[in-house]
Parts: C-alpha cells; structure tokens; sequence
C-alpha cells in the first residue's frame, strides 16, 4: 500500500471551500483506478482536505500518480491479495467492482466514491457544484421512504411536507445512501449508447428524493456516498470483470441489494443531487460485450429483488446479507452457475468485511508499507 | 345549467398557442368556484380552445361572471340536485371537493382540473408555462412505477432509460393521472402555515416522473389532470365542507383512493411539471378547523390505504371502488362514524357516476337550459 500525506504545495482555492469541510475527518474517498489520477485538479478545492483511498485496477506495477498535496493510501491488486489472502477472490478484478475494497479498509463513517472520469459539474447560474458537499447534506439528513412528498426532500431549505403528508412519519428515517447523477454522457446501457450516441443530459434538475420502500432504482456507482456504520456491508459490488461472464452489473447488484435490505431495516436512500460532470461515454462494442448476459439476467433478477423478504432475526446488515446470499442461492443459481458462485463471493466478502472490521474495534488493516 | 359558445370577441394570443392544441375536443377543463372568474383572463391563451365545466359552488342565485369567448356549461347546486336527485346527498357543498360533479358530467375522456386562485406561472427562462399542454403531454406518454428511473421520465426529449433499467418494463403502462405543482404558496397544511407563514415556494424542479407501485402521495386537486375513461370513477373528492366534520380532505381521500385503484389495475400516476402560480394562502386559521380531525385521522388512513389489497375479480374502476367502500366501513368506521357515512356515499357517487355514463353509451346529462 502506498500513502502519502497532505502537502500545503498547494493552495486551496478558499472561496470554494467551507471554511471547515464537513466531516472531514468521517469521510474517506474512494477511487477505482487505472491511471494517473490528473482529475483530482479540478477537484481539489472540494477533496484537498479529506482522505483519498485509491484502489488500483489491473496491472500493479504500473505507477499510478496522483497529484500533489492529497493525503491517500492506495491499494493495488498484491496488496488487496495480502491483506485478504484467500478470501481476496471476493473483490474483482479488471473492473472497477474493486472499488469496494477500499469500502472494506476505510475506517470512516462516511464513504463517497467517484469515478476517475467524472469532473466537477455547474449548475445553472454557472457556479462549480461541490459534489461531496451536497451528498454529506443528503446523508446527513433523513430520508422519507415511506410516503411521498411532492415537494421533493422536506428539509431542503424553502421547502418542508406538503398538506396530506402524515405528521407520524415526518421525522424520516436514516439516510444511508445518497446516489448522484451526471451531467454530459449520461448513464445509458450499450444498446441505448449504440441507439443514441449523440444524447447527452442537459437537464439539470434542482431535487433531492427519497426513493420509495418497496422500489427498486439502478444505483450508479460513479458519483455515490453512503454511511459505511449503516449499510458498508451490503456495498458489495459482487464479481466482475476478469474471468467473470459479466461486466457493468456491479454497481446495480450493489444497489439492488442494499435497497432490499434498507428497506427491511428501514434505512433511507436519496437520489437527485449533486451532479458531476461526465466527460466520456465508454465504447458501447466493448460495453455490449460485458453487459449482454446481464441484460438477460436481470429479466429474471428483478422480480427476485422485488420479492425478497427478510426475516425479522435479520437485524444487522450482515445478517441480511448472509440471507439474501442464500435466496441469491436458492433462486438464481437455476438461472446461471455464475449465481452459486456470486452467492458464495457474498458469504466470502462478509467474512472479509467482518475480519477487516471486528465488532467495536478499530479496523484490523494496519498500512503495511512506507510511501512508494 | 348555464352555457355559452366561444366567440371571436377576443383573439387568442396566437404566438404562445399550438397551431392545434392538443386534445381540444378530447378534454374538459373543470373549475370549482364561488366568486367571478376574472383568473382565466390570464389563462386565455392556453384554454379558450377548450370547453370549460365550471361548478359553482355556494350560494346557487350568485351569478358568476365568466369572461367573454370561453365556451362554458355551468352547474350550480340547484343543478346538482336537479341531475342526481337523492344521489346529490354525495357531491359536497360549500367545499371545492364539489368539482367532481363536473368529472361525472363530462363526455370527454380527459380532464384537466384547477382552482381560480392559479395563475400562469413563468419557467427559468421567464417563458409562461402551458401548463395544460405539459399535464397533456404527461398522460399521453406512458408511466413506469414498477421501477425507478434516475433520470426521471425516460420519455421525455433528451432522456432515456439509465444502465440497469429492465427492458421489458421499457414499455411502461398507461398514465391516468397528472399531479401539478405550484410555485409562490405552497400547498402546506394549517400548521405548516402558521409556522412558516412567509415560506414560498420558488424551486423549479424540471422533472416529471411516476409515483411507484405500492406508494401513496398527496394528491393535491389545485393543479391536475387526469384520463377519465381509465381513472374517472375513482376520483371522488368525497364528503367535506357543510355538514361534514372534516374540509381540505378531498383531494387527499381521491389521491389515496385512486393510487391502489391504479396500481392494482396496472396504470401510472405522475407527479412533477407543470408548476401553476399559486397567487395566496387561503386562512391558516380557517383551515385548521377544517383540518384537525383530518390530521389525526389521516395517521389511520394511511396504513389503511398502505395496506389495502383488491382481489382479482375487480377487474374495472367501479368494481374496485365498491370493493374499497367495502373496506373503508369495515376498517374504518371504528375509527369514526362519519367513514361509514363516507363509505355509503362512495356507493351513491358510483351509481350516479354509472347512471350518467352508462356503459357503451353518451352521458344521460342533457344541457337542461338556456344560456342565463
């Protein structure tokens, strides 16, 4: 593992900055990468002050930079290896599924994960958007899964509970996620890209909602943040990638996932708010390619999704998560082998989760290496 | 009954009109009211294409004055009872839950419905918004409940489904109804009002997007449209105003009443675009007297209507009306008696509904006088 600390190389640009960020010392930031980390620039007024963890994907004797002045450690594939000896077959690799790795090290409350292509977006009066900041709002509140409110999220300033809205139910519940969007190449699946290329999101629309117990959404994982105390474990971003019959999927099977089991724990998820800018759509060939077997699967995943119950001695995450593996079991391994193995990579990467995170202990990872 | 016929006595504003408005011979324009209608000035060049049923509420030998050239039917309480007899005892008075009497008259297969306290409210751009011919747009484009897309209405120019997005549910299900929103006053309850007097709404929210499967919302009646022959039973406003111990409910008890109609029978409901101006807040004061028994209520009402189910042979909106009637003096007349003596005029609404449209046929309503 390679770590460095925070350099005053380089000024922050103060105006965009609260004058203390939030949580700072709760938040980690995960990237899954491949190359040099050149995109950190232009967030640096937003990140600087918080700590990176970069999970390096693919060949890890390459060199990855990242620019000065971030404090960070950074994990390639022997490191991941040697910290999870055996049970490191639970984390993909050669997809950006291994980002949950560095789900799984973090010692911090807060997890905000971004992809190495996503650039700080404007909003309409042509300000940069502080991306990080608006998903600590969202976490930092509650949700309101329950009932619908028409007037988006209820504890944005100038808004609250419209007529109608029961008093009961008006506290919320827990935010566990907040899911962002994207600005420029929106998050289309390969047909859809090969069908439009040309399309990009403009629309930029000024909301923040709780999604509905009960529903289900495609959680995205290029622009996300989560209360890693209340849902880290069910962020498994499953088995991707190489020597996987399946790319693309990982952040879904995330999100399907995580929403059941908010659901039974009733937890909140939002999604709207913030936008990052995308800057380039990914080959929709090669997209086609890893994505097809799931197009089919997930005729089939859904409904099981929508239909998991949860018993009620499921009262931590993890033990939600152990069930659902074995309804995953039950359920989907007659709809491929692929599933008997994914279920079994659930089972691993909880045991993993839980030897990394001993119950009211500090994380068993200790950083093992100076700064390369 | 009053009516008149479009005259040329005042041009259209041709500029902000469509060639062809959508929908002009297809939909109605209902109009709850007590007082002259001077707002639909401003509303002129959007709905004089349309036929307007306004019914007047109150004081029958009031004479409401409707501005020149919009072509009218007018209805007021000595005409309800004239046209349902007995049957009148479940369209409520002294309450604007009575404009659904003009959805039970109507021929058209749509409605669009407003308040005369709504106004033409502008867009980011400064632009007025039609917003008749967005609530058009909303039900002529399908629904998706059955899974939540992130960049919200998938069929809106611009926008598609997200990566994960099940294809076989691309196709979406019919649209039965068209919640609006309001900019300036929001539509908060008494105690909101008292305590955020001076709170306005100025968020433009550029999204439209489908309320799932299994959640209820408010549906406000100030700003709506809806698809009569899918839905038009199953917007009774129920019983408020003179007489009743509850007012400021009606719209509520449809909202409820027709979301599990609508996700039992597989039809979408969106919420969003347009936003009207909503010019003030009716009396705080007021309102919470006519409210406070709703607001306990309603914490009653909701795992009721949460928990609601309608067995399969209730194949039509009348059948699962009365099947819902059925359950409401089950469940809810321990509550209080007056849901018993809702549920009985829930039945009567039915049989007048069913009486003036009946099956396969023209609406029995005949225009019954001269223009006054």
């Amino acid at each position: 593992m390679a770590s460095a600390s925070a350099s005053p190389a380089v000024a922050p640009a103060a105006a965009a900055v609260p004058a203390t960020p939030m949580l700072k010392d709760e938040l980690d930031i995960v990237i899954p990468t491949i190359r040099n980390l050149d995109f950190l620039e232009m967030w640096r007024p937003f990140f600087q002050p918080y700590h990176l963890i970069i999970v390096q994907d693919g060949d890890p004797s390459k060199k990855i930079n990242v620019p000065e002045g971030f404090d960070y450690e950074l994990y390639n594939r022997n490191d991941i290896n040697r910290i999870l000896g055996p049970k490191a077959s639970c984390i993909s690799f050669k997809d950006s599924a291994c980002r949950c790795f560095g789900y799984m090290v973090s010692k911090k409350k807060y997890i905000y994960t971004i992809d190495d292509d996503c650039f700080v977006a404007k909003d309409p009066t042509g300000k940069d958007i502080n991306a990080l900041e608006q998903h600590i709002k969202n976490l930092l509140t509650p949700s309101t899964p329950f009932f619908f409110n028409t007037l988006y999220d209820p504890y944005r300033e100038g808004a609250d509970f419209v007529r109608g809205y029961p008093f009961s139910l008006r506290e919320g519940t827990p935010t566990a996620v907040s899911h962002g969007l994207w600005l420029n190449i929106p998050d289309y699946d390969a047909p859809t890209q090969l069908v439009k290329p040309r399309e990009r999101n403009t629309r930029y629309v000024d909301a923040v909602m709780s999604i509905p117990k009960g529903t289900l959404f495609p959680m995205c994982g290029m622009n996300l943040g989560f209360n890693r105390d209340l849902i880290g474990p069910a962020m498994y971003f499953g088995l991707m990638g190489d020597g996987q019959p399946i790319g693309r999927y990982d952040d879904m099977w995330a999100g399907w996932c995580m929403k059941v089991i908010c659901d039974h724990l009733g937890l909140g998820v939002k999604t709207g708010l913030p936008y990052i800018w995308h800057s380039k759509a990914s080959n929709p060939f090669v997209n086609l390619k890893k994505e097809y077997k799931g197009i089919y699967w997930q005729e089939e995943l859904i409904p099981f999704f929508q239909s998991v119950t949860l018993p009620k001695e499921c009262t931590s995450v993890q033990k939600c998560y152990i069930e659902l593996s074995k309804q995953v079991k039950a359920k989907l391994g007659k709809v491929d082998e692929y599933f008997n193995k994914l279920a079994d990579a659930m089972v691993t990467w909880i045991e993993a989760w839980d030897e990394l995170n001993p119950a009211g202990k500090e994380s068993a990872v200790a950083p093992s290496g100076p700064p390369k």
